[in-house]
C-alpha cells in the first residue's frame, strides 16, 4: 500500500509528474536536449528572480553544497549552522582542505544577522554559507535580512543553500544579494530526487576562477563554461528523465498554479499545521523563525512516534520521527510541494482519530 | 517522432522499463528503501562476480570515475587512456591534486598489458586506471590481461571504467583482480542515465582509509561505511526512480533474458555491424580489441555523417558522429542494452537504402 509522503523529502510527486518521468530518452548532444535545457534554465530564472546562470547537477542537493563551497571560497568560509544540514556543509569544507570555522546556535533558534555581521567584521572570511530552511528543526533563517548585511563588506560570497524551501517560499536571489542558491528536485518543486540546481552569479564565476582544486564532476564553473559553449549541454551525461519532469513542472508552477498562488498554498498550509501543532502539542522552533515548509512538533504528551507512524502507515500516510537526537523528543510534518489542503486536513483528522485528540 | 537510439549511450530503453521510472516515492530512510537498495547490490555482486561491496551514486559515471581515483591513490596513479574518457580521468586525478601520469596510445588502439608491466616496474604507482571501453573509439582493452600483470606487483589498486561495457559483456571482476568497476544505468543495463555503479573491494576500502581529502559526495569510503552502518541506506537522498528501474531490470536480466544470453546477444549484434562495416566501410579499431557494444566506422566514402543522421532521423534512428577530432572521419554504431537482432537488421537495412547500398 502505497504511503502519501509528509516527510521532509522525498515529498508526495503527481502522477502527471512521476509519468513524464517515464519519457523515452533522446540524445544528450542532440538540439532537443539543447531546447529542453535552456528552457528549464529560463524558467528557473524567473522562478529565482534572477539574471545570473542556473547549473544543474545530477546529484543530491550535497553535490551543489560541495561543489559552491569548495569551488567559492578562496579564504576562509564562515559556515552559519542551525542543525545537520549546515554542519554537514562545513564538513564538506574540510573534506575538501577549505578553510572554514562553524557558527553554530542552539537547535530551534535562527542565525541573527548581527551574528553575520560579527563574524564577517574580523575581515577573516570571503565565503558566507547559510541553511535557508533547517529541516531538522523547522527554522526558516532570516536570508533577507542576513543579505542585507553581507552587502555591506566587500568581495563576499553569500551561498544559501534552499534545498527544502525554494520554489515552496519566495527568495528573491539577485534582491537579496545571493550569488549561489541550491535547491534540488525532491522537495518543494515536487519531483522525485536526483537532481540539484543552483544560481551561480558573475562574481561566483570570478571568484571560482581563482580558486584552484576544484574537482571535475561538482566543479561549479566548469559546469557553468560547458552549458555556455555547448548550448546548455552538460559536460556528463545528466538524468533526462528528471530533466523532462522539472521542465513539465516548471510549465505547471508559473503556468497553470502560478508561483504567487504556489507560495500563499504553502504558507496556508504551514499556518494550519502550526495550529494543530500548538492545540495538541507546542512548536519546536522558535516562532519568529518558523519554517513554511516543515513544521517541528515538541512531542509534549510524549506519544510513541514510531506506533504512531505505524499507525498512519496502515491508513496510507507517512510523517517524519525528530532528526538524529531529536527523535522521540520531536516529530515533524511536511507541508510542500504539492500537498493540498484536503491532503493536509485529511492527515491531521487521521491523526486526531489515532491519538483521541479533539479536531 | 521518437528516434530509437543506436548512440553509445543513452541507449534505448524499453517501456516496461520507463513505466518503473514512474513508481511513486518511498521514504528513503524507511525499510522498504534498503529491501530495495539491498536487493539492487545482491543482484550486482552476482553479475559482476564478486564478494566486493557494491555503491550506487546519484551521478553520471564520471563522478564515481573522480571518486575513485581521488580516494585511492595515495602515492601516484598511472592512467591508461585509450580515446576521450581515458584523459579525462587523467584530468580528474590533476584537478583534485592527485599525482598521476597519463599513458596514451594512438587512437584506434588497445592498452597492452606489456606497458602496464613497464610502467608498474619503475615502483612509482599505488593505482592503475583503465577504460574498459573506449566509445570514442570502439576499442575494448585487455582488462583480464591487464589485471593479470596489476596482480604481479603488491598493493596496486586496480580501477576500470567499464560505463559503456559492464553488463553487455562478461567482466569477472574478482577473477580478474579489479579492486574498482565503475558503469553507470544509461549503457549496456538499459537505464536512463542518472545513476552510476562501482565494486568496491576491501584492498580499495584499505587504501581509502589511507587517502586523506577524499571530499563528501563521492566518498567512495564514506558511502561504504554509511550503507553498512545503515542498512543500505545512501547518505544523501538517492534518485529512487533509478533504484525502482534498476532493481527491475536486474531482475529482467538475471531471471528472464539470462545473463549468458544476454552477453550472446551483444556478440551476435557485435559480428553483424562488423560484418556490415566491413562489407561498406572499415572499421576504426583494431581488429584484435573491438568493442562488444559499440563499432566505430571508418568513413572511407566519405558519406556525410549529418546528413546520414538527419534521413535516419526521418525514420525514427539515430547513430553517432564520430567522437571529437574523429568527427565525419568515423560514425559509431552503438549495440548495447535491449537492441534485439531485429532493430539492428532495420536499421541498417535503412542505412543501406539511404546510402544506395546493396543488402
Amino acid at each position: 500500500m502505497h504511503k502519501k509522503l509528509f516527510i521532509p523529502g522525498p515529498v508526495e510527486v503527481r502522477k502527471d509528474v512521476l509519468e513524464k518521468m517515464a519519457t523515452p530518452m533522446i540524445g544528450h548532444r542532440s538540439a532537443d536536449a539543447s531546447f529542453l535545457q535552456r528552457r528549464i534554465s529560463d524558467n528557473l530564472r524567473k522562478i529565482f528572480y534572477t539574471q545570473s546562470e542556473i547549473l544543474l547537477s545530477t546529484s543530491s542537493g550535497s553535490g551543489l553544497m560541495e561543489g559552491a563551497i569548495r569551488c567559492c571560497t578562496a579564504k576562509k568560509a564562515a559556515v552559519f549552522s542551525v542543525g545537520a544540514f549546515g554542519k554537514r556543509w562545513y564538513e564538506m569544507a574540510l573534506n575538501n582542505n577549505v578553510k572554514a570555522d562553524l557558527f553554530e546556535v542552539p537547535m530551534g533558534e535562527a542565525v541573527t544577522p548581527e551574528m553575520v555581521d560579527k563574524a564577517l567584521s574580523t575581515g577573516e572570511y570571503d565565503l558566507v554559507a547559510v541553511t535557508h530552511n533547517e529541516t531538522s528543526t523547522g527554522v526558516m533563517n532570516p536570508i533577507k535580512e542576513i543579505g542585507k548585511v553581507v552587502s555591506k563588506y566587500d568581495d563576499i560570497i553569500f551561498i544559501v543553500d534552499a534545498v527544502s524551501s525554494a520554489v515552496g517560499t519566495k527568495i528573491e536571489v539577485d534582491e537579496w544579494g545571493i550569488d549561489i542558491l541550491i535547491t534540488s528536485t525532491q522537495k518543494a518543486i515536487g519531483l522525485p530526487p536526483g537532481m540539484s540546481i543552483c544560481t551561480f552569479s558573475n562574481k561566483a564565476k570570478e571568484r571560482a576562477e581563482k580558486v584552484p582544486n576544484r574537482g571535475f564532476y561538482l566543479d561549479l564553473l566548469a559546469l557553468y563554461k560547458y552549458i555556455q559553449k555547448k548550448d546548455y549541454q552538460y559536460p556528463s551525461t545528466p538524468s533526462l528523465s528528471h530533466m523532462f519532469a522539472l521542465d513539465y513542472q516548471l510549465d505547471y508552477i508559473l503556468n497553470k498554479e502560478g508561483i504567487e498562488n504556489r507560495y500563499a498554498r504553502h504558507i496556508e498550509l504551514a499556518k494550519m499545521v502550526r495550529a494543530w501543532a500548538k492545540k495538541h502539542f507546542e512548536l519546536f522552533a522558535d516562532e519568529k523563525h518558523l519554517s513554511n515548509t516543515v513544521t517541528a512538533i515538541k512531542n509534549t504528551r510524549a506519544i510513541e512516534v514510531g506506533a504512531l507512524n505505524k499507525e498512519l502507515a496502515a491508513r496510507g500516510f507517512a510523517i517524519s520521527n525528530g532528526y538524529g537526537t531529536l527523535k522521540d523528543k520531536t516529530f515533524r510534518i511536511a507541508h510542500m510541494a504539492d500537498c493540498t489542503i484536503e491532503d493536509m486536513k485529511d492527515l491531521l483528522k487521521n491523526i486526531n482519530e489515532i491519538l483521541k485528540l479533539e479536531d
